[in-house]
């Protein structure tokens, strides 16, 4: 967890990739378990497969490698930057996110969060409920302070204000991150996402995932197929650093849910705004089994 | 906050009533000011009501005020084992609750938990999942130490997990208290209530609200009436004591939230369990808007 996000992660392994370059005959064994390291992000594997690629391709030389991770890093800052233009008409003047999606997620703006700094930057005036996402506070600690660092108006709220909060009108919609998106559009992200798609359901506000092409999964066919990381109950039996329950009572922590497809207005993609069919707006994409690199602007 | 529980508050509020009856002259402004000391809990200004009806009948006299008062504290004490046997049909052997309807939060043995605690006793393998409940903790600090201190086998969750919790399969029934009732059965309740109930009804998993007679207010007609307390942002904007947030961001902190009486299967009360449609269930006490004093046993 000293790197988390999806395609932070991603760009982490690659670099991870080309450091096990540097003791050859460990190499395959560093980079197996460098993919393994977190088992929710698709991001990861991703990456080490197409380093895997490269080394294949041209043999297990750092430079070779570093040129293909900083490519990876360079694309991610590029897909961030597509996310946020094609986030615009997905946005409303009062947005809802989870977790961190933004820059300190990723190689450069963010995914959920890119299209509000594109947006402010434009000049519109878009503020940001932020929840603080127990247990490791990603939203207090990182979104609440990237964002108002940047000069975003933020409100925190606790994870259990959401239905609340949607039901309240505040909110025109919500935008969260993903670690896998399956090839039926049912998408892994940060506990509590699949809680908050359920109340924008409900109160009728459209609920969006951001990512790049890279955490789109077609190999997984559904959301049920994903595997969800368990992290230490430790983590919800303490908070800011002191134990809040006694010690002897058992605490259930997966890191993620799983949000399935119908409940997702759309993915805000590098390649654009995909909505629901997805066999369709992918133009293939999901329906041909293949997503291939992304075109950069 | 140093008293905590609708019903707890209640009896609080009742003793607070023998205590201003020392002062006659500043006997109805105090009272009066007790009654307003928090908006969401209807027992308060239940409980305060029934200590002035007494004051007017026979003058505000300390030793009459603390008889009325030990009344209510008795009658919350049996309205709570009533819940507990009346709630034995709802139960299943796994139940989720939130914040803590238990034996600190009332005179007796609690509402949500009575139910545990008698199925418990009655030798009946009940476990108990609960959620932390931010912003206080209730569920951390009280719930899971009042039920392992019991005995009861409990697991904790953050409040973000509660919608992955109820898809998994592990929670067969949902049970937790309330702050007031609305004549149509809308439940206001610690804030995260009603994305559990969303979770719970999409999941197919019965959400039943345990609450004495007190806590049903006939005068308020639905849940949009009910008066939400918000409290300080800096709950949300600390953990554990400790500083998460930047001091500078905004943080919207309600206390409660609104169950829509349709997605609550029952309600576990001291005069039974009460199914929809309530107006029959009640025996005309929706319908015929009036809920006499608790049938004791």
């Amino acid at each position: 967890m000293r790197v988390r996000g999806a395609p932070a992660i991603g760009i982490a392994g690659a670099y991870g990739v080309v450091l096990a370059s540097f003791e050859p005959r460990s190499f395959s064994r560093e980079a197996r378990r460098l993919r393994e390291a977190r088992p929710t992000a698709v991001n990861l594997a991703w990456a080490v497969d197409r380093m895997l690629r490269r080394a294949e391709r041209e043999g297990a030389e750092p430079g070779q490698l570093l040129e293909e991770a900083q490519a990876i890093h360079e694309e991610d800052r590029l897909a961030c930057e597509a996310i946020g233009r094609a986030g615009q008409e997905a946005l409303a003047d009062r947005v809802l996110t989870h977790c961190n999606a933004g820059a300190l997620a990723t190689g450069g703006i963010g995914t959920a969060l890119a299209p509000i700094y594109v947006a402010r930057a434009a000049g519109r005036d878009v503020q940001v409920y932020a929840t603080e996402t127990r247990p490791l506070l990603q939203g207090a600690r990182l979104t609440a302070w990237e964002l108002s660092r940047a000069g975003v108006p933020v409100t925190l709220v606790a994870d259990g204000a959401v239905a609340g909060l949607l039901a309240s009108g505040r909110v025109g919609a919500v935008l969260v991150g993903a670690d896998r998106v399956a090839a039926n559009g049912d998408t892994a992200n940060k506990i509590g996402t699949y809680a908050i798609a359920l109340a924008a359901a409900r109160h009728g506000v459209p609920f969006y995932v951001a990512a790049p092409a890279s955490t789109f999964d077609l190999s997984t066919p559904a959301g049920d197929r994903i595997r969800i990381e368990e992290r230490s109950p430790d983590e919800v039996r303490t908070a800011g650093g002191r134990r809040t329950a006694p010690a002897r009572v058992a605490a259930w922590n997966p890191a993620f849910d799983v949000t399935p497809h119908e409940l997702i207005a759309g993915f805000v993609t590098d390649r654009g705004l995909l909505r629901p069919p997805f066999e369709t707006s992918l133009g293939g994409a999901f329906g041909g089994r293949t997503l291939g690199p992304p075109r950069l602007p």
